[in-house]
């Protein structure tokens, strides 16, 4: 996995309560305070962030809001990842069960 | 980076008409075909169904779907990335240039 | 309530396969017999829709697809609450509770 | 129309920086001083906390909370409006436009 993903992933988890994470200090151990829904709601939030920031980057040329508004919300996706047990090494290896032609094909053939 | 994102990003920057891809045979080069508004709107349809399929986990105790949707929304935020010639390491260099303690507080200080 | 509002209510209702709506037909038997999901995703869809077609209008001057998208969010949120056994009068006796500047400040203070 | 949505577009037009609304003192005033992209964030959270709510109620049996965010989805829809000139006439006079059989179905052919 990529180191950036294995370090944040670590970092994430050591935000969670039962792991000593600080609701008053620290901005993910406040959402793991809170809890699913304040995490997925920021899910819909940054996903719209997104969405917003790509509109405007092609009016303004300046693409660094679309970057920056996508890392937001794999970051949030990460939190979320780390609320269900789950790690980004899990998402990786279902898009690699997915890669490749036929893994792309197989999703066409699904979605249409 | 991720192999598999590497992977991933390849066989998505391939599927662009540019490159050959074939909006018959492909499903990401005819969201490619499509333009923005088609792909950024499967930016707000994966993060829905992620939220759906998160609230559907903490109810059958399944979390298999949470992480397909999850796969769902990184790959179509991958096409997205390519479609404004950004790459998935643009991402992660974004992530870990706020990565640690010192990054993550940075953001609770911008968002709060 | 509106005369729109109350005929388009009893139109989605009569979609219902209870009612005798035929999804091969209608659009919104459809809908309902595909059920609670294929109604959310849309309303995540539609809400996506929406922010793109404002996003657009500031650039093109041209409203019409703003309200044509805030239309589709508002037939699919009907359609959500007649899956839901609930009607658009329930939604504005709602929205009558809260009204004036009462009301406004009292969301001001939840919400903030 | 509905007496709620014309009183409510009222009170919202009054909270119009230009007709003397005060951020300082009006949720919605303060909406509209920061404008376009604050509105339409509140579009994406307010779509997604309507279909957690949808969700929940499922397992619940509670309706209320799918009427709250409901409610606050439209009552966000309507801020947009104004925000672009436009009202909620102008939604219903587009869904009037649709009604009925003729226009669902016109609308699912569009769709399909």
């Amino acid at each position: 996995m990529s180191e950036t993903l294995k370090r944040l992933a670590e970092v994430i988890e050591s935000r969670k309560l039962a792991n000593g994470g600080n609701p008053e200090k620290s901005y993910v151990a406040k959402l793991f305070s809170k809890g699913d829904d304040a995490i997925l709601k920021k899910i819909g939030e940054e996903a719209t962030e997104t969405v917003m920031a790509a509109k405007d980057a092609r009016v303004s040329g300046d693409k660094s809001k679309v970057l920056y508004e996508c890392a937001d919300l794999w970051f949030h996706s990460m939190v979320m990842l780390a609320q269900f047990e789950l790690s980004p090494q899990d998402v990786l290896d279902e898009l690699a069960r997915r890669e490749g032609l036929s893994g792309l094909e197989e999703k066409a053939a699904r979605k249409d």
